[in-house]
């Protein structure tokens, strides 16, 4: 194993440091936490909901780089794809309530539900509103080696995008958590692997593919998918993975939004090759995409792959995702 | 090799179709070309300098990721590792050129030099206002493969931003010529890398390391660099990085900006780390780092690596980097 680390203990806080320290009109630390929370001067000037994300470490920009006014007011991070720990959450509950409550963004992991729920039960001692939205995305598996049900996986960088947006617009706990709910209920990804992730504890890829295969529907922890196949051209790839998308939406018209997204050590030349191909694909399936993303949004280390999202979406949805913000990784 | 893309030849056309139709409120395709101009409301609406960059695709976001008010007016994308013809980065002149003149900002290789300055005859010839800046701020070899002289790379991208920053406020073309040589000479950059890159078309890495070997000094295009050497903890790389670079600079007084370039195949996290250990060591020195930013900004396709630039800045430069830009990669 090669990677640019000091001790493998110290990744996490190191990792959190220099992210504070390079982003800190931002940015700051809640201290004796890994966990972050907005710096930014309007963050106590203008009241809104709290909106507080978190899971374990190596899907960098999520969730810390996704901390800023319209999108996360602070992010939790974990051990190396370890859920943080209950009184790391709570004390980034605590760090962003302002009265008008806080929405915890979960992705479905055994770990980070059970944490977070921990977490939540201490704020609710405190006599803070709270509620959670659990994102499961994932159609690739029914269940998988670290969830009941599916798991979340990069559409959660869209539902942190609308919800951070709504409770912008001063929207109450109760109005995001529907509106969270209906959004995840919207929002199906699939992701493939050229190449496994090396988590720097192990110190080799979490699986091996050969020189000429590929792995469809893994997760974001090196999980296995559901078949390995033969590298295709990307224009297959986007077939592929469309085909298996498309079909969980029952009414095909109206608006849509997509994300491509990298899994960290796939360069941005083959996501936007990939993107010409999936809006190809959609476009001869008359699927009106509105919104487009592309990028290393929630990667899972340096694994080779991309996976794609989409999201069947309407006017509101659309405006809050094309609503400007000011993070690091949005 | 493994790679998500379709025909080999078809790689930059394709990835230039997918960015802009993934951006086309920032971005249009310049008919019959790889070149890229801005598409935002306020382009036609401002009049300034043009600023047009451009080189070999492979190294994305650079350039047409940092097309956009504040940055640049168009860039000019050249086959992988090739530069682009002098007709392409021609028409990328005559689409930005508002009457104030078009300023081009070159990577140091042999390949871009003779094509940009081909284009800017042909600018010329049409009575166009036309200047050139060259960046050359790779400090860890002399001469290479492909220049004459130090080579282009990760510091274009400051310099891109500072430049683009001046013209928007209504910088004239000489003005900006003074001020991006001065930038350029206080900008120096050392790249290390822990695996090649591999070309789509030669379809293995351009060099091989041991398992525990890192390569220092590297340029973009797989040129390789001063040393071999065992890798090292990330702090000890920050050291080996800054002692080389800080000694370039004879004053060590004044305000300092730092990017941490990743190299396409390396995670935010060990970046994130790197830059701590960076702040740091600096600290330790008395440097004063008034601007930092972190990210895959100058990439070599797949390549594991980072780099190192540090600018000697002053407060005008620092203001013109912290300026907020609409872009897909800045």
């Amino acid at each position: 194993m090669k990677k640019i680390i000091n001790n493998v203990e110290d990744i996490v806080p190191e990792m959190i440091s220099g992210l504070v320290r390079t982003n800190s009109d931002l940015l700051k630390e809640i201290e004796g936490t890994t966990a972050v929370v907005r710096n930014d001067k309007l963050f106590s000037e203008h009241k809104q909901v709290g909106i507080v994300s978190g899971g374990g470490s190596g899907h960098e920009p999520l969730h810390a780089g996704f901390v800023g006014d319209g999108m996360l007011s602070a992010a939790v991070a974990g051990e190396v794809f370890t859920s943080p720990t209950p009184d790391q959450i709570y004390e980034a509950i605590c760090a962003v309530d302002q009265g008008l409550g806080v929405l915890l963004i979960v992705k479905n992991y055994s770990g980070d539900i059970m944490n977070f729920d921990m977490a939540k039960e201490m704020a609710e001692a405190d006599d803070i509103k709270i509620a959670t939205v659990v994102v499961d995305d994932d159609i690739s598996v029914k269940n998988s080696e670290f969830t009941q049900g599916k798991r979340g996986v990069a559409g959660t960088a869209l539902v942190e995008k609308i919800i951070g947006a709504a409770a912008r617009l001063g929207e109450s706990l109760d109005e995001l958590v529907k509106l969270g709910k209906s959004v995840v209920d919207n929002t199906k990804t699939i992701g493939i692997a050229l190449h496994a992730a090396t988590v720097p504890a192990v110190g080799h890829p979490g699986f091996e593919l050969k020189d000429d295969e590929i792995e469809y529907g893994i997760g974001i922890h090196n999980e296995r998918g559901y078949s390995v196949e033969k590298i295709q051209p990307a224009k297959e790839l986007a077939h592929e993975l469309i085909e298996k998308i498309i079909k969980e939406f029952d009414d095909k018209s109206g608006k849509f939004a997509v994300l491509i997204n990298g899994m960290g050590g796939t360069p941005l030349m083959e996501q936007y090759i990939f993107a010409n191909n999936v809006l190809d694909e959609l476009e001869s399936k008359n699927i009106d995409v509105e919104f487009s993303k592309v990028g290393n949004l929630v990667t899972s280390l340096d694994m080779q792959g991309i996976s794609l999202t989409i999201m069947k979406a309407n006017d509101d949805w659309i405006d809050k995702l094309k609503e400007p913000v000011v993070t690091i990784g949005w």
